[in-house]
């Protein structure tokens, strides 16, 4: 294996002081339902820690092995990177054309024992095994835990952007996400795995919000992040409004209009909800999509986790785990949150992101704001 | 158990005339995707016939057993009642507090061997029987058929209008309803199965809808049809339209406001898709109902059935069947289809339905057209 | 609708008295693995309540609507008949070709409302619509309840031997069952639902049988009750041992030797299990049908319900429900119950079946005993 | 085969003349239902191809990173290593503690558009990457492709014998296995990546089997190939004889005696069976586990894929494929072929292999055959 990682040569940006001042989707006046928490991001669930590496290098015709380098790879810790913790946690696929691995013993166990890590379809391996070295060296352990052997990672395509056969994302990149993981408020856009993702034909990439309960339905907190990669542009609607219609021009440059690529949503709550109905709540993503005009194309991957870090006990393997459970009755306030987080994270990714060129000089627009708001006044969706 | 059937009580009501003069969704000029086709009704998919049985009956206090009755029963037949043909299906919940008998079967077969009967939740046992009954005496056979055997009835709640627990829908009613099925311009609104529904607090039941692709796409018809009985008045959207947040009068007499009831959808096609793309299809059905405001409420039985009637080989049991099939890269139209087509004949059924009274002064009101389509224009969606 | 209770000609059999003599299969010395409860019977975790009717009526020529008949109907409260409570459950199916109303809902909410009725194929309806209307009338209620509206029932197919098209099973008869449903040793054999079934092409029929944990593995108890209606002779297994290849006479009068018929399989267990585990434990249902040499036959309806009655809450509906869990690193004795038992449950209803004649002429033979017990000793199985 | 690298590290042990002396299970005696194909192998079915490439380097104590080695690769394409044609397929999960990457995209699109590999539980990643580079420097091609972005990697452990921490399977490896592939008669034991594998605490590994249906079925092909690591001691069921309570000594030294471990069956057929008919397939390889004594126990990752080569038009991408479809009523034959050939291939997998001596002098015996043969006559099953 060779040497990778050159300082020069692979920028990791840092928005760390421009995030202040960037707008959000709710700056703007976009109207959508629910009350967001302090963040308005997936980390106001207690406990939530996320990291990203971004990889960003190169410029021009495209070399495999070379470059251009627009990538990375985010990391979702749900109850932060110290933790050996399982949390309950089911997923859905609204299209299948894309991966996330350890799903079969999410399913089976009704549990998730690792973090979720989120980046390129052709770097789900390394970042995969990455995942089991990096708690095998923390362990020093050589038994079989299906918890840490089977790491739920996930993907979109950025290959209109980057060398996505120079297999770039390298093992160090991974820990480095993993490391880096915190709590409070969120880089979006072109940061992480959602470097180089496009959605609706305009620059797409990570986003995320929250939803706070009011104390009648509980007062839980539920929190979303996506990586957002889909959609075609004359199916966009924001807020209701045709958008997709009405702003017709920034395509991508060299790119055909048809609704491909993918999206992964992570959705978090601190509600005790039990694995079936994880899978509930994982299922109305999709409305989310849905309602932003996603029809979960064929070439796309349009994958879903839900998982809850209520109940401490679902870990015990020795003895009768003591549980909390949220009826079904009481449930619809998390189905439309999760539809709302959905949407609202979906159109924080198209707010941050900004415009990027990538391998052979293809180039892919954000969404420019003005012209939005524009849209937007004109279906009387802002005043 | 006593009498029931007096022609003197039971009202079928004949639309036949009416529905020349109603107008539809789009006569008022509410926009969707898409080009419906010559009747914009399931029927336009060739072969379809459905046939409706409505009984209105009786006004007043609720004396189970009696009455009053606003109910019925839908029947759907892939390729006309005089067929015993088999057609390739798959069906999907959005959320499952509901009924669809026959499904097991469906999904290990990948077919549907009998026609689609919707009705009452009560009424679902008398219904299946009902079907049963009917094919067998038309068959004389006592041999074991899944086809015949296991039909499909699902149900939509009626109970607020309806003496549900008088089981008033009668085997002679299920008979009724299938001798009656025919191609054609379809009733909508307070008709058959749909006859005691409300879909976001407004009146609901009986809609259909249908696209015809263009020829690149194949020319392929998809037509949908639905019993629609869901919905919070809050959420409700109309292309995209805050309707519920505008019409926020006319809400049911002595009804809580959530997100209850159900709603069937039965997705026909002549595109030759296998099971697996109508499961596909299936799952697409729940964006149309998401961008409605649906969000598949805990109460709700959201149970969607598809079916290609295309292939008819699928029926051949002593020998290798000749299939067509659609490729995947090619079924994207249909995905688009099967969402703006659940939309629209959402809408159809509500503009459709007319105010109805029933047990105990219980009254739900149909949705004003006039209201409607200022609300529309206030959005900028209709000039 | 005609009358139908004529004392003289529906015949209800009891085997109360019968019941002490007849010899079951562990008393033929047949091994199993695992250690029975009490009376080796699903009434072995606590509460669980089973009642039967059982419909024997005419011989000779079939005549439809008049008989000859034999059918019946089975009862199976979680919690015993006088109980609202719900408990977790989830379902899981081999071959699909059969029906168990009410399943969606268990699927979406992880819950079983209801209670478990199975009959014959044709008058699955009579039976769901008569429970339902068995709890309005205890309840007088007209509000809707997912728990009570969309009861489960399943089914077997009698027909070679029962006027199925004859529509036999009145509501009246299953509020019999219903009402007689008691804890306590259970008749096996040609008794309720089970009556006219056929397995391995003997004599088939309803069976029990249980399995008692020992402490270390928690103490608990699992039961099983099958209605047993598949198979094919030239697979049938018993113990290891090929019998159905050595025992090749026999054979129904009258009927095709192939892997058709079902079986319904419904677990018990008083051990603290989630929906997501019950689903697990259904899976493996599938295992002790195997070992007895169903292959889930196409024409099979091979559909299993598992139920937990641990967690009283789990009927909470306005507020957290404390739950408690077995950790699934101590599940797999309860995975091995749920298959010994089946197997046992099987061969239990076998034993205990009479032979049978019934429309014209059919004719099905119970296994011989003698014969059986000279296989095993061939196998050295028997000492 | 070409050489291979590191000869004196890493040993790659050729079978190819051993093969013709080393008896298989029949050649002992052992029946099994079914007619086996010419090289009893899934490679009998015409198209197939299986490579290997098996790690066993080192012995003595672990030390990560050094080994000692026991590991390897196995790559089934089913075209053959040359084609890029897709294939009908489908999956199930009898437990889901294991991975296998590509199913969603086989759940979806109904096809499998790579080869299957199967390796080592930490392997899983660098291995699927690598199939993608193979792959990419083949085609030179940039486009996003599902069939070959998302290919299926499955796994199970051998970290008792493996130093699987030190992650020995490198992407040099994996194309070692893949450019190997070749149809004809395959070895089994411990080779590829069933090198390191147990089976019912007995040495596993890679073992294969398979079925000519006679005319009147079709004259189809049915094989399987197993990646057998499953089961407890007390449960191993041969041909229905108990060995497991037979043979109790030669257990592995320093391992608990539970039922872990794991087995990965991929099913080939070139009956035209559609996805839907090919998942019905998948599911019955649990009854073959089953009446080999397995459970699918809580750490075990049970996961099956089937295939149909037939139906070359199923990767038409442009316009209407035409397909042929084997009816459900004539599908009952590889039902039962599925389930005696998976028995059969475990078996073999057990006779073929040798006992192994792995990290930290753990040491997995090898069955005995002269032993099993006497039990097998105890039980009256070998003359």
């Amino acid at each position: 294996m060779k040497k990778i990682i050159l300082p020069l040569l692979i920028i990791t940006f840092f928005f760390n002081q421009a995030l202040a001042q960037k707008p959000r989707a709710r700056d703007l006046g976009i109207p959508f339902d629910g009350t967001p928490g302090k963040f308005n991001a997936i980390t106001d669930v207690p406990g939530i820690e996320v990291g990203y590496k971004t990889l960003i290098e190169g410029n021009g015709k495209l070399i495999r092995g070379k470059g251009p380098v627009r990538t990375g790879v985010t990391a979702i810790f749900p109850k932060g990177k110290s933790s050996l913790e399982r949390v309950f946690a089911a997923w859905f696929t609204l299209n299948g054309n894309g991966e996330m691995t350890g799903t079969t013993w999410v399913d089976e166990s009704g549990c998730l024992g690792s973090p979720i890590l989120i980046t390129n379809t052709h770097s789900v391996g390394v970042v995969r095994d990455a995942v089991i070295e990096w708690y095998m060296k923390k362990l020093n352990s050589n038994d079989y835990s299906g918890d840490i052997s089977l790491p739920v990672v996930a993907e979109t395509w950025d290959g209109f952007l980057n060398d996505i056969n120079g297999f770039h994302v390298k093992k160090e990149h991974v820990f480095e996400a993993m490391e880096g993981a915190a709590g409070g408020p969120l880089k979006e856009g072109n940061v992480g795995g959602g470097t180089g993702m496009i959605v609706h034909q305009f620059k797409g990439g990570t986003g995320t919000s929250s939803r706070k309960l009011d104390q009648k339905s509980g007062g839980y907190t539920a929190g979303v992040l996506v990586q957002a990669n889909y959609g075609s542009r004359g199916l966009l609607s924001i807020a209701g409004v045709p958008v997709g219609k009405e702003i017709t021009d920034l395509m991508p440059l060299n790119k055909e209009d048809k609704d491909q690529g993918s999206i992964i949503v992570v959705f978090a709550t601190d509600a005790p909800l039990l694995p079936h109905q994880l899978e509930r709540i994982a299922k109305r993503i999709s409305l989310g999509i849905g309602v932003m005009g996603g029809r979960g194309g064929n070439s796309s991957g349009d994958i879903f986790i839900a998982f809850s870090t209520a109940n401490p006990e679902v870990s015990r393997e020795d003895g009768i785990a003591h549980l909390e459970m949220l009826p079904n009755e009481m449930i619809n306030p998390l189905f439309e949150a999760a539809v709302s987080a959905t949407e609202e994270a979906i159109v924080n990714a198209m707010i941050a992101a900004e415009s990027m060129e990538g391998v052979n000089g293809n180039k892919v627009y954000a969404i420019p704001h003005d012209r939005l708001i524009q849209v937007m006044k004109k279906y009387n969706r802002i005043k």
